[in-house]
């Protein structure tokens, strides 16, 4: 299959999606010379801001869809519980980057591991459980402690409850009644890390360095690079996300997440999960990289080559959660800081609100401009 | 006088002017959080597609202006033809950064040059002509060759003709037939630099590297830093503009431009002009430095701290000028080049589409990031 022509300047991107995710590839786009189009069910969302078209419609309004796929060049999503069916619905009439299939099984933690471990690539522990009886049956398997996730819908924390004692188990699966789950084993990570990679419409693949995360109440607080991991870990890391894209056919930007636990000296890799989408632990990038993960995903919707990922600074990410944004005066003063706010009106606890990124001159030999 | 509270996240921030610089500063704006309001005659303006609201009027329509005014926190101009009238009208309702007076001084050639010697600040010699003959009379005293140019509505090398010889003098005052005009030695200039310069409401200044200006037809090809400049002659310019920007109680970004004349092994600067906004010499600030002109610009208006001015690369910044454009696909698989593209519909002669910025690392010593 030969590669699509590359959209010219001028084309218009569809975003599904009008996050705070879809506002920087919007922005990203318009360097680019793209316009962009967004669909989101709220009115209020902020990437409208920065979009050239708007379409305040329900994700299932079929009408509102159809126009939307006639009116764009290409489309994308920016939000991992978009309705497959809506993608699918636009794939009868325009490209969809990166597709129905990475976001079918993204959106599906069972399907996601199972497609995971099918593969060769190591995952925790886990089995779908349907009542309290198998969840216990389960949790013999995996060991505890273990987690309990709702299959569907989960980020930020949601959907998820830890089992620590067998006694938890009926308050666990009351807890997500109705939703179907699976158990994982809790994995004793010493590091969670991440890797954000991308693939083009021509096949080939580029990631930049993995960050370090730090998760608190399920939400990312801050992501920093360089990792602290040892170099073949690291490389081990970025070559698991670039053959999962390559699994995928998988055209755009993916996060791939992952625990490293260390065994005997040694470092082993499993992914928690992957966002088929550009990620928040790869903010960073912004910042730190002449192209940052908005670019690459836009140049790789776009059919354009994909450009550089090279990291210039070393960087903390840090996430403004609820009030955190309050904090924008002393960050606005901070030469070292770049903030990036997101226009939301209310600052709701969880609610991300921006994020900002602290620069330091590379680390001596980490890498190079 | 105290400085004014900061405008907080999710303000609006008006803009009078919807080309390049209008869409460069709403990105600006909204990474920090704010909401742009573009008001501009054309509805197909760049700027339209990247700005929250969006009114398309003539910059002497009274109604729209006020309405205008009221609908945003703080107003600033793009464009350095907008009716001094228009911002006055503003101003009467909301803040205008910079205000009348900049704009006033800088749209009128002979007032900028008056201004600038008043100050002390070289100049080319001048003479504001009203005939022919008082035309050859002035010639007589700036010398040959000389340069005939509007008072106002100069830009990209539109309004000048050059006097090469006595004989000239008729037709060059002709072909600027019925503009209030002026006349301008020839400056035997050995390089063009460009200071971008930025004041914050707060009275605080901070200044870019300056940048080497490569000028053809009139219109900026190309910037480079750094400049092939003796250090003094850097800090010399720089000195100046941070001057001119207290002179003018100015609040924003200007774009200074300079005459390198070298004379007995020394520089002597003469400012050939500034430009109350964000300048075309700046652009390599989008990828060379932490904080552009774009960003600085807006942290002013909008009264918050200035950020760093730093350069953390050499840059080559090339302008698209008419069907240069077309090398987009080119330029798009360059790793050392970041594209910068309007989203203008039509390639028309003389007309910049977009930008090109060449990046390299910083020269042994040059500067720290």
């Amino acid at each position: 299959m030969s590669p699509p022509e590359p959209l010219p300047p001028g084309a218009t991107i569809g975003i599904l999606g009008g996050g705070q995710l879809g506002r920087m590839l919007a922005m990203a786009a318009a360097r680019l010379g793209m316009r962009c189009h967004v669909l989101c069910p709220d009115a209020g969302s902020p990437a409208f801001d920065v979009a050239a078209e708007r379409t305040v419609a329900a994700y299932d309004d079929p009408t509102a869809l159809d126009a939307f796929a006639r009116a764009v060049d290409v489309a994308t999503y920016e939000f991992e519980n978009v309705p497959v069916a809506a993608v699918e619905r636009l794939a009868a009439i325009v490209p969809v980057r990166p597709g129905a299939r990475a976001l079918a099984v993204g959106q599906d933690r069972l399907t996601e591991k199972q497609f995971l471990q099918a593969r060769g690539i190591g995952v925790a522990d886990f089995a779908a459980v349907a009542s309290a009886a198998e969840l216990r049956h389960a949790v013999e398997h995996v060991g505890l402690p273990a987690i309990v996730k709702t299959r569907r819908y989960g980020y930020d924390g949601k959907g998820q409850a830890r089992i620590a004692a067998i006694a938890d188990i009926d308050a666990a699966f009351a807890a997500l009644a109705g939703e179907p789950v699976l158990v994982e084993a809790f994995v004793p990570f010493s590091r969670e890390v991440s890797v954000i990679a991308v693939r083009g419409a021509d096949g080939a693949t580029a990631s930049y360095d993995p960050a370090e995360n730090d998760h608190s109440g399920g939400i990312l607080r801050s992501s920093r690079v360089p990792a602290r991991l040892r170099p073949e870990t690291a490389a081990k890391a970025a070559e698991t996300a670039r053959a999962m894209l390559a699994a995928l056919d998988y055209v755009g930007v993916i996060g791939v997440e992952f625990f490293v636990v260390e065994e005997a000296g040694e470092d082993r890799l499993l992914v928690n999960e992957f966002a088929p989408r550009v990620h928040n632990s790869g903010h960073w990038t912004e910042d730190g990289c002449a192209v940052s993960q908005f670019e690459s995903h836009i140049r790789a919707v776009a059919g354009w080559p994909l450009g550089p990922t090279d990291r210039h600074a070393d960087v903390i990410m840090t996430n403004l959660i609820g009030d955190d944004v309050d904090e924008w005066r002393r960050l606005a003063a901070d030469p070292q800081a770049r903030l990036h706010l997101y226009g939301k009106r209310e600052a709701r606890p969880g609610r991300k609100m921006g994020h900002v990124n602290q620069l330091r001159p590379l680390e001596k030999g980490a890498g190079s401009f």
